[in-house]
């Protein structure tokens, strides 16, 4: 069953008459679009691409599967016409993705056409977090440059180097080696900086001896990849191998003990019980992992209290971490997909 | 008077107590804080900026003006205690940047605290629009790094070389000679292809005598630069010329003619008609042109019926383009900024 038929029967057991889509990533998903702009009405029986005219010829040449519809400005000036001309009376949005003012002029505007406007969640997202084989194919050749990436970033990295520096080399080398545009900037982080979960890549000279956290993802077809190791020139100290050991120790047991069926939030815990055992609980401050597809970060959630149920085909990240602010941090991370019920590691660098 | 004082002289004349900040651009305007997530709350007294573990320690260096406050989960559950803490009962907030459903649970979560939610709408974004001096250096930098880059391109397009691979060498360039990640995909349009106003650079290999639209841009100290120009390797043919004489007049009118307190629509009129003119009015099917800052396109909107006034310090660019599906399209751009009640270019490339 297709994408959008997968969607109608979502929408039906809603009972909506039609879902309006206007995340990219949504889009190009259900459509095959990839411009920048445009807006998906999917009902039970037609499969629309709004498009101002500077995408009218790019989407009809990558949805094929749609009809092309011409617009001009906003939803709340094309779209009530459009819905009622194909008898949609109730329209689903995506309540985390449409802005309010967009929304307030939209209701204004349909409800003229006495037409029914009602907030969804993760509808597309929900559909998307189950990976296709051609989606896995892609996120594997995206792993694999990503693999790549870190070695050759272990290459290059020595003693006086900036991060900058050895963060622009990694990025040359993915696009070089087929990757499109890099998901996110890649972190290069050094020394105390490493203690920055989200670090951006700086001017700083790396040393010996201290923790190098190296984050790092490729694309490929749109797919998304994302790999983290953490890395250390000579010898590390004491607390180095302390927080290493634990890190991948809680990796190690997530990964070994993630079965199909369990929730994030509770492949979480299992990372997080290993970690606060070693006394660094208040440490390891984000979630554990997140799906990865077309977005760098999309569902499964595995994170405290996550409800999301990991089930076949579904791919994510694991990545416990640990950070100590002036001393620095060690995260460990892989792309992995559920198959058979187990974890398959995308990403093989070694750590 | 400093950018938060600015604000607040704002929220004065709109009788609000607070502002919430979510848009990343307006935040790092406001605050100085790049990180990919977190909320400022700005009322008459106080600047709190919220982020949750992650960004703390970096939220401290790159804010300095600002409280950091430690928050977890969405603003319905901090914001609250955090608003009536502050003495804060009626927040305006972002509508065309805030999802609906966030909008919604922040709502009821207030309204247990009688505070009040306001929609607005571009309050920072018109603070934004106008440029100080370090601003304006920041994109005058971007600018010549632009320049620098379309000869580059120049000088490595050939017949037998794919869009792509110019793209990726442009970028390359881009990023070597100092600019961060480049503020959108370079655009290497050839033949057919640059009848899309915004093709994605492809696998076709460049030829001789037809057109090749070029569009690339810079990052300096976050601030973007946009450049455009149209080539053609050998002589273009008849259309070509005619065209290109069409748009580059448009463009040289509108940029002579410009003056303070024009709006956005009247310029781009003034274009438009020249284009018009010429029989090519249905064929420039986007707006003259847009404001340029920390994001690529920002206010003033240079397009029909835009009433956003053009003044003082403004930067924006005058890209006109005629678009002729399986021909061809030719479009120039330049960034420029209001001085003295008249423009000046900021990119100079040759046209």
């Amino acid at each position: 069953m297709n994408r959008v038929e997968r969607l109608r029967k979502i929408l039906a057991e809603m009972g909506l008459d039609a879902l309006l889509v206007a995340h990219p990533e949504n889009r190009h998903y259900l459509s095959g679009f990839r411009g920048s702009a445009g807006w998906l009405l999917i009902s039970r029986t037609t499969a629309l691409l709004a498009v101002d005219f500077r995408y009218v010829e790019q989407a009809g040449m990558e949805a094929p599967g749609f009809e092309i519809v011409h617009i001009k400005g906003e939803p709340a000036v094309w779209l009530p016409d459009l819905a009622a001309g194909n008898n949609v009376r109730n329209i689903g949005f995506e309540s985390n993705h449409l802005p309010f003012a967009t929304y307030q002029k939209l209701r204004t505007a349909l409800k003229k056409h006495d037409i029914k406007l009602t907030p969804t969640e993760n509808m597309v997202e929900s559909l998307r977090a189950t990976k296709e084989k051609e989606e896995i194919e892609s996120i594997a050749a995206a792993a694999a440059l990503a693999d790549a990436a870190f070695e050759y970033a272990r290459s290059i990295i020595r003693p006086g180097i900036t991060e900058k520096q050895v963060a622009w080399g990694v990025e040359k080398f993915l696009r070089s080696q087929g990757s499109e545009t890099v998901p996110f900037d890649t972190i290069i982080a050094s020394g105390p900086n490493s203690a920055l979960p989200h670090a951006r890549a700086s001017e700083r000279y790396i040393q010996e001896k201290e923790p190098i956290v190296i984050d790092l993802g490729a694309r490929v077809n749109g797919y998304c990849s994302d790999l983290t190791r953490t890395i250390v020139l000579g010898n590390g100290d004491g607390t180095f191998s302390r927080i290493y050991d634990t890190v991948l120790g809680a990796q190690l047991t997530a990964l070994a003990t993630l079965t199909a069926g369990m929730t994030g939030g509770e492949v979480d815990s299992l990372a997080r019980a290993a970690i606060e055992e070693a006394g660094y609980g208040e440490k390891f401050g984000h979630g554990l992992g997140h799906g990865v597809g077309l977005n760098p970060h999309e569902l499964p959630r595995l994170s405290p209290g996550s409800s999301d149920v990991l089930q076949e085909n579904m791919v994510f990240t694991i990545e416990p971490g640990v950070y100590v602010p002036g001393w620095g941090g060690i995260r460990i991370e892989d792309t992995v997909i559920l198959q058979n019920g187990k974890t398959r590691p995308l990403t093989r660098s070694e750590k």
